[in-house]
Order: structure tokens, then sequence, then C-alpha cells
């Protein structure tokens, strides 16, 4: 099945404790996009840059069998632009520049060939660009799924509210999601959650996992414990590009499947934060993944057959 | 198996956003033993009281099996106390006052029939208190596991060096393991400690759940997700007893058996903070614990039967 993601493609300027680059290829939609092309053979992606944006990293999209004809290109405009420091416990960071240029003004376009996605990623972007991008496809999608960040829930909260009602799931960060709803319990959180519309929630809680809610059940995925983590950047999208390229692939929405999907994610967030920005979204090979998945399975399967009761 | 926990059996005065109680038995012999005591039918206690101890709450410990001889009652002097204030999260909290009382001479005395242990869980205490029980077991236990604090790190840092020289297991909380080590990555800091003497270490990671590491493997447990902490107090002691009361009572130190210990470890801590101290764990039923564990395993089970690979 085919997975529509739409998000930003940008140059990032990273700065590690373990180095610094200063142009990149980043952005929400370049990580999802990467992430979900191991896994379904049609990704096509909907963002635009500027003519600043070399070929050679549109290439990186297209060498993974990205579809990139709704990537628009603004001549005479710079793509967007987003510049972070990380600190030295990697969980938290300073963002130093952000230059929208691109996006401000961005009006998604839909190719035909993408008018029969049965899958769709929202990156994080502004709430009226994901509304647009709903109402420009002529059937809805099978299965929606949305991500967003605090900074919406500041200035835009009704917008966001209003997109919420279309989705079928909305996937952020714990703090996003205390923020959205005012429940600092993420079992509250999410129960608030599906009540302004999404029917399944994923909450990520970054180095401690993933939380998975929907249909009165709760799924708890850990992160594969890491001795170093050498650039976080993207791993939340790549998770996201890992969890619904995998859906896509199956074409299987129901619970026990999104289970399998969110250690897909995981896996794929996983080898993310081994290198800077993407570069280790590039050349996975399947034995690599498969190899992951199996590290998790190690991780969490205990067996309780030995079972006699307590005292 | 018969276990002997050793730590502090103390008055409480606890304040939560839920509402307050002035003096309440507390202490982490008490939660261990409790906890413990649904799994092994010989839960021994080697602790100290003053003459201000009720007999009420000596009682608690004796109503569930626990074995009480080793808990010395200093007339004419009062139990340690303890009391804190937890922040609205319920993951921060102050202490407001810490009088030692009795615990400042503390000479733990083995009673004889003691003697036979396999089991020692040697909770939070001055390190040469810990020590002074070892040296005093006749034959070395199967398997002893500790219980530290940040405040012997800083203050009796060889001394605690000293005691992990003997012991299987390390218990200790994120923070404590990056304090110990120096290392931020808790992979890192595990294998650490392991060098400091520990073969097997679990880090406590609160609502994140534990990682147990041993035998070059991580296994990853979550906590149960709940709508309400009512009172976190203790929560960690009582998973060390549900840990050590497992272990003691199947007689299996496998890194398979012990898996399944922290599940059930977890399970208990999970009951713990749904009531002020210790209440919920002076009544529990075996199905309400197994029901419990039952929660736990569909929450991280998952089915990697669709294994198709990737594309």
């Amino acid at each position: 099945m085919s997975l529509l993601s739409i998000g930003t493609v940008a140059y990032d300027a990273l700065e590690t404790p373990f180095g610094k680059v200063d142009k990149i290829i980043g952005g929400s939609c370049t990580y999802i996009a990467l992430s979900a092309s191991y896994f379904t053979a049609k990704s096509n992606i909907c963002a635009v840059i500027g003519d600043d944006f070399g070929q050679d990293n549109i290439d990186l999209l297209t060498d993974r069998g990205v579809d990139t004809e709704g990537l628009q290109i603004k001549e005479g405009e710079k793509s967007f632009f987003w510049s972070g420091k990380y600190h030295n416990d990697m969980n938290t960071r300073d963002t130093l520049v952000t230059e929208l240029n691109v996006l401000e003004n961005f009006d998604p376009v839909i190719p035909e060939n993408y008018q029969d996605c049965e899958f769709l990623m929202l990156g994080n972007l502004t709430p009226s660009v994901q509304q647009t991008v709903i109402d420009r496809l002529t059937d809805r999608p099978k299965f929606i799924a949305m991500d967003t960040m605090n900074l919406w829930m500041d200035i835009m909260l009704d917008d966001l509210k209003s997109v919420l009602k279309s989705v079928d799931m909305l996937l952020v960060n714990d703090e996003e999601a205390r923020q959205l709803t005012g429940e600092y319990s993420l079992v509250k959180a999410a129960k608030a959650i599906h009540e302004l519309g999404p029917q399944y929630v994923i909450i990520k809680k970054g180095e401690h996992g993933a939380l998975l809610f929907g249909e009165g059940r709760i799924f708890s995925a850990p992160a594969l414990p890491l001795e170093d983590v050498f650039d976080p950047t993207g791993a939340g999208d790549t998770f996201a590009g890992g969890f619904m390229g995998y859906l896509a692939k199956t074409n299987d929405i129901s619970f026990e499947n999104m289970k399998r999907a969110l250690i897909y994610g995981s896996a794929m967030a996983s080898f993310c934060v081994e290198k800077f920005g993407p570069e280790r979204l590039l050349d996975l090979s399947n034995d690599e993944i498969e190899d992951r998945v199996a590290q998790f399975v190690g991780l969490t399967n205990f067996d309780m057959e030995f079972k006699e009761g307590v005292r």
C-alpha cells in the first residue's frame, strides 16, 4: 500500500558532544520518508524546498525509492533551515536558529498519482497545512496519523484541535501530550486526546520508549538501551516513518499489528541516533533491521509458564 | 528458600497532593519484607526500632508471616523518622525531616535461626552496617542483592565500594547509577558497576520501569501506566522485595527467572503506590497479584510471527 508523508525537507546545522555539521539534509519529511522506504515500496512525499537545495540531497531520497513528484522547488527562495545544539545528556537541546524561508507560504500540491494513498503521515507542520492536505485528497486515506509540537499548542490551538478531529492517530512526545491535555498522567492524557478525536495515540518517551493507546488497551515498547547516542535529531520522525511504513506494507491496522509496527519504528529510531542527521538511514540492510528487531524481542520477552501462583 | 532482609523499620510522615498522614509505618525493610511475604514463606528481617514503635505496627509484619526475631527494640530510644512532601508531578519530593534516632548506633544481630538464609536483601543503610550483616552470616548466602543511595556515595564511597565487592546484585535508580559511575548512558553505567563487583545490576527508572543487566544481556520491564499515583513512598523497596521474594520462592537465579522476578517486583510496586505508605501491601490476594502480572504480559507482549522480511 502507498504512504504519503508531509512535513519539512530542510537543511540542518547540528552540534552534539561528538562533533558538528554545518549543513546536512534534515526535516521531518526527510526522516519519515527515508525510514518508511525500508518497508513500503510506495513512499510519496509532499513538501517544499528552495532552489538552494542540492540535487545530490534530493537523490538521497530518490535513491531510496522515495517518489519526489510532490516536492515543490521554489525558485529564488531558500529552504527551511534549523540549527540546534545538544547538551551533554543528549536529552535536551537549544534551538539556535529557525529560518522558515519557503515554509512561510507553503501551499501543498498533491500530484494526481498520490491520490490513491491509503496511509497518510502528517509530519509536524502548521496545522492549517496539515488540514489542507487532508482536504485535497479526493478519498480519505484508510489511516491518518499526525505529529505536532508545543509551538502550535501555544499559538494555533484551535487549528490544531480542528485537525485532530480528522485523524486516526496522534504521535507526540510526553511533554507535548501533557501540554495539550493538562494531564500529568500519560494514561489520563491519552484518554483526553482520544476525546479530541484520534482513536489511537502514541506517546513517545525518548530513551524510555513509547506507549501505544487504543481500543481500551495499552502497549509499552522500550527504547533500545544504547552505549552512545551520537545525534538524536530526527529520531522521533524516523520512529513515525518506520511505524507508518510497516502499517502500509502490511496493510493491517489491527492493534496487534500496530504493536509490531511500534517495534519496527523503535528499531529504525535506534539506528537514526548512531550517526549525524539521517546518515545511518541511507544504507541499512534488511538483515541489520531484522537483527535489531530481534534485539527488541530479547529485551522484552519473558516467559510466565513458571506460574505456580504466589503463596 | 528463606530470605533475610535488612533495612529500616520506621515512622514516616507523608504529604502528597492527595492528602497527608502524620505517622505511618515505613522504612525500607518494612516494604521489602511485606512485599516478599507474598512469595516466600520464610521472610526474616534484621532491623532496629525504639520503644515508641507500637506493637500494632509490629503485628502488621507478623500477620503477613514475617519473622521479627531479628527486630531489635531499644528501650528509651526513638525509632527512625522520615518526613517527605511530594510535588504535584509525584516524581520529585522534598525531605522535610530525617531523625536517625536508633539508627545512629545500629549493631545488627543475626538470630541463630536466620543463619541458613539462602537469599539476602541489603536494604538501604550505612554501607558498614550492610557489610557487618554479610560478615556475621556463617555461610555466604546463595544470592546477595543490595540497595544504596546517593548520600553514601557522597560521604562513604570507599565503604560502599567495599560492600559492592561482596554482593551479586546492585539495585539502584538511574540517578544513583549515574552518580556512582559518572556515566550518563545506563548501559555504560551498568558495565562500570559490574566492574565494581556485582555480576547483576537493576536500574530502576520509576514510572519508566526498570532495566536488568547481567551475563551480557539486558531485559527491560515497563512500569504499569497508571491514572493516579497516590503515594510513591516505598515503591522501590516494594519492587526489591517482590523481586527477591520471587527468587527465594523459586530458588532459581537464572537470568530467565530474574526476568519473571522483575515483573513480579514491578507488579508489587504498582500496588504500593495506590494507597498511603504500605497500606496496599497488607491485604493483597493471590488473584490480584496474578491479574496484575497478566496486565504486564498484555502491556509488553507482541508477536513477530508476521515476519516476512522488510523490503
